[in-house]
């Protein structure tokens, strides 16, 4: 990494294209020379617009970019990204936040709590539990490894499905893509956490539905390109699965009128599962850590592998 | 306990006023002896039925009352109980179950799924987290302490309170009842888990809603009486607190058409906190426990004390 050789213990940065008093302090405890000429800077911290405006503030002189988002596939196929220059998402660090909403969807949904807040009459529904349930997480990385965390008093056997297949830890098994059949039938709840790319696109189809078995509880907290959508609505409409807790969809925003907003076993939270009010603290911290990284020439988190996607 | 030092080893049971297979299988298990004839059994393991029942089955041989339920308000208050017998409740059984739900209801509550379960279109909700929250929990029993233990990974701050005020395992205070006022003030989340008793009535009134800060979700897992449903109606409705999440309410069933069946901060679940499928098999692990307690002379878990009244 040659970039990361040469830098100064100053290292001039912008945030842009908007600024952010967070991101601005976050630069300046970590002993960055924040500048606002993004012309100037060789390190750039990514804040408000969209790819397709990367390029005004792209330069010979950039060296680093650190991107807000923990999935980056939008930067990836806009084609702006140099491979001569480091780009850094902030993966992982928005894990405890996205892995609560992952559990609170898995809990609405074996507990009913989307049947019963569209109720107005008293009922009697027959409710399920998270204890002693298997749970498969496909793509297990920070959200995924979180998630595990915080369904530990649970007493659930972790099935993980990793690109690799290396041991996840806290999981009861691990394997590589080739075992996700077998997970999707073992599991009472799936977990969506996989970066979307074109490998991963509409990993879950209509197969994989029907390989589930019909009390599963499918969440996605990842990408919504992750499942063919109109397979699921398909599923659900049919009952062939008990429930969809998807924070993400496709397309999205969902468009008014789309059949999943109707349907009694989806529960949709508009991407809602990193609110600005718990990124943005998130984002400061590993900005200031990934400048302080930088200005001492150490390797940087999150970065990104262009041939990868991620 | 002179009752307990009398026991056969292998003690009359009868199961009424209706039978369940599952409780069958416990007392046998046990070692206990089924009778088909109430007037027989020296134990009564009470399934199916009120407390009105419970004098069809009463008799002067009897000495020991298994009751299914973990709250036994109704039986207190029916005046059926007799100070000569000894009666247990379920208490503690169902902790696991009850802890969960109501996590997901907290849960719930925080990210907005109640709100969210009911929309039709995208929007941009500004959700709420448990992480380094303080959760105020009111009557700190099994329940409460197996929530503890459910939301340890959220480095939660826990706040006791109970009859006692003995420390409880896990939580940073233990205050007792005085300490209430300041213990609502403090929390982010209050949930109620204890017993309904005159004393308890109305715990949480007008007053004591006030004294909540405006984010603050309530949560209830016990019994409809202890909170004013008026007062929390109004609170609602005026955003006083940011929610509600109901398991129990007063009156119960709630009737068809109260305000709190439309008012969107609030989370109705119908009493569905221990469903069937759970309660069974956990009633049926007590009834084996204590039918073998019960034979062996020693001490019944769950003892009523009738001039408590839980």
């Amino acid at each position: 990494m040659d970039a990361m050789t040469k830098t100064s213990r100053h290292p001039k940065i912008h945030i842009g294209p908007k600024s952010l008093p967070e991101l601005v302090d976050a630069v300046k405890r970590a002993g960055g020379e924040l500048t606002d000429l993004a012309s100037e800077a060789e390190g750039l911290v990514w804040w408000g617009g969209s790819p397709g405006d990367f390029v005004k503030l792209d330069h010979p002189g950039l060296r680093w970019v650190q991107l807000p988002s923990a999935g980056v596939e939008e930067w990836v196929r806009s084609g702006v990204l140099r491979p001569d220059v480091v780009y850094t998402s902030a993966v992982g660090s928005y894990a405890e936040s996205v892995a609560e909403h992952a559990l609170a969807l898995m809990l609405a949904c074996v507990r009913e709590l989307h049947h019963l807040a569209r109720s107005d009459t008293w009922t009697r529904p027959d409710v399920g539990t998270l204890f002693d349930s298997t749970v498969g997480i496909v793509g297990c990385g920070g959200i995924g490894r979180e998630l595990i965390r915080l369904l530990a008093p649970f007493r659930t056997r972790i099935l993980a499905v990793t690109r690799s297949g290396t041991p996840v830890p806290g999981a009861s098994r691990t394997v590589d893509p080739g075992g996700l059949d077998e997970v999707l039938s073992a599991s009472d709840f799936i977990v969506i956490g996989a970066p979307a790319t074109a490998e991963t696109r509409h990993l879950i189809g209509r197969r994989e539905l029907e390989l589930m078995p019909p009390h599963c509880v499918l969440v996605n907290i990842a990408r919504g390109s992750l499942i063919d959508t109109e397979a699921l609505v398909e599923a659900l409409a049919a009952g062939r699965i008990a429930g969809a807790g998807l924070d993400v969809t496709d397309p999205e925003p969902l468009p008014d009128g789309h059949p999943l907003w109707t349907e009694p076993r989806a529960l949709i939270t508009p991407h809602a599962a990193n609110p600005a009010r718990m990124l943005i603290p998130r984002l400061a911290e590993r900005v200031a850590e990934n400048v302080g990284r930088y200005a001492r020439g150490e390797e940087l988190l999150g970065l990104i592998d262009l041939s990868r996607g991620y």
